[in-house]
């Protein structure tokens, strides 16, 4: 018998198809010959060194003297995306014309170049280099934020073919939409809901759950927990979660920073070790732009590696069917950060 | 500027990027050369004649003359699927734990067996093939919502690896759920806001709309439009749409099923001959089986291609980004169907 499972923050229910087994294991490929692991530099990559040219303006960047903008020495770069989803410039007016309303593709895509080797991933570079990712991520997040024609900031990061990118060298991307899209207006709908029942928010609450049942927590530390939830729509979904009540990311101060570059550093690199560096994508969860101090929401990060492929069911249902348990998720991903840490 | 383009019927946005300009011929394969295609029976597949005991016991078949259950000499069969993702059985009770809501994976999975043809697929194979696919539907939609227990069906086809399937042989899929999932539900809120507000289906004025725009449709027949709906949130996605408002498939007797099998029988046939048989979904969408007379719930049938991978940005937004726009793919599928007329 399988099991359906109710996402305690959405009320959306998935299935866990435990018999079908799908064990971590089954998913881990078989490791990649060291010829065709990524060069450390590549001449034709517009993201390597020397290549400042190949990509818009820098946006931002960090580095560790002073240096000409967008030339190179950089340790990271803010960029616009070539092929921006949205770009500012157009109006933030409705069209509607007759049932069909649209507006310009408005907002901002940009690309966080996370460093200048072509061959390292968030689970593999230095954790200072990770932490410095987090900023950039901070900084910009804070920056659109504050432009009034910026309803909400998506941060994402794509790793690899299967994740939806073809381009190798590490980078991240950060988009911000005119308007809030309804997936993430229905997760803030149900946490009002329940702040207004509970008087209490929805994630906290979650969090202090799988905290006491144990079975589905990753790793903790002093700012961060991370768990596989208890109602997963796919196999090894993970979520970081601050422990402190607050919207958005970055209001804490570099303690919490560099603390969150820990945890995504060895998470992602018992993902790399333990099933041979598989595709993934994750995403930073934070507040609307308007709704920074809202109470009933909390930011977190929720990691998806990909490893299943949605198919009929879940695009006409929106149910996902989910092989592996996310207590046996969580199990494994123990064992591998724990087979990790003497080298690290 | 791209365009962001809002679903009439659930306001969902999703982000037109034309300027990235994937046009339908860009997602076109190169054609499988003849060594690769599939054989007309494998004996090893458990779908093909002769491999009856390879599965579960038939629920339905569809036979010429008088046969043996179970044995050969049928032209569909619906049997349980071997790793059912819901089974009966179980009880409909909820379990609460804490935070943490769960119920037994109750339900029915079953798989449609199209024909013994091992090589063919609704694209290839004759329309009166296709339209005993859509009978079998029509039956098992109608037993199945018929048993207390059923909450949801939703009847889908996953074709290719890209679509979440590795078996070849020709196969349908139903499954029914214990509960209507929230996706699903969304789209019934926001149909019956529109209902209660306009005292009309959002759907059948949308079709309206579409058929007098025309850039959008594909085709026509009597009982059916093939629209690329206006916010298609990925590339080449079509919409087989009714007509006649009814909540769900097959209550209009053979008429309209032999209508839509010709309609399913050209579409899917001019994705195979127009670009090289992609991979692809289709799922067909009904009435919870509490509101089947519902007057403001409108079946349709939603096909949507593989073509492009979701990333960091749906999983995080749910909003999509769509490089190819639904005029673009009604114009180059209107052009396929036109092609293909002359020998059909």
């Amino acid at each position: 018998m399988t099991q359906l499972r109710q996402d305690p923050g959405t009320r959306e229910w998935v299935i866990i198809a435990a018999e079908r087994a799908k064990r971590p294991k089954d998913f881990t490929k078989a490791p990649r010959a060291a010829e065709d692991l990524p060069p450390t530099h590549d001449p034709k990559c517009p993201f390597c060194p020397g290549n400042e040219g190949m990509t818009p303006p820098e946006v931002l960047a960090y580095a560790d003297g002073p240096r000409q903008p967008n030339g190179p020495d950089w340790k990271l770069r803010v960029i616009p995306n070539k092929f921006a989803a949205v770009s500012f410039g157009g109006s933030q007016e409705r069209y509607l014309d007759g049932m069909f309303r649209s507006m310009d593709g408005l907002g901002s895509h940009e690309v966080v170049v996370e460093t200048p080797r072509h061959d390292l991933s968030i689970g593999t570079m230095p954790v200072e280099r990770v932490q410095q990712v987090l900023a950039a991520y901070r900084d910009r997040l804070s920056a659109l934020n504050s432009d009034e024609r910026v309803s909400l900031v998506t941060i994402f990061r794509n790793h690899g073919v299967g994740a939806g990118t073809s381009l190798v060298h590490p980078h991240s991307q950060i988009v911000a939409t005119p308007v809030v899209p309804l997936h993430v207006r229905h997760r803030l709908d149900a946490w009002r809901d329940y702040y207004d029942d509970n008087g209490s928010c929805s994630l906290c609450d979650m969090l202090a759950a799988e905290l006491e049942a144990e079975t589905r927590v990753v790793m903790q530390t002093d700012h961060f927990a991370v768990i596989c939830p208890f109602a997963s729509r796919s196999p090894m979904e993970t979520l970081i979660i601050p422990k402190a009540h607050r919207a958005t990311l970055g209001t804490d101060g570099e303690g919490e920073l560099a603390d969150l570059a820990r945890v995504l550093s060895t998470l992602m690199g018992a993902f790399h070790e333990a099933m041979s560096d598989p595709d993934y994508n994750y995403v930073v969860r934070t507040a609307p732009s308007e709704e920074l101090t809202a109470d009933y929401i909390h930011w977190s990060v929720k990691v998806v590696p990909r490893l299943s492929t949605p198919a009929g069911f879940e695009i006409g249902s929106g149910m996902y069917i989910n092989a592996t348990p996310p207590e046996d998720a969580a199990a494994f991903l123990r064992e591998a950060i724990e087979a990790k840490a003497p080298t690290a």
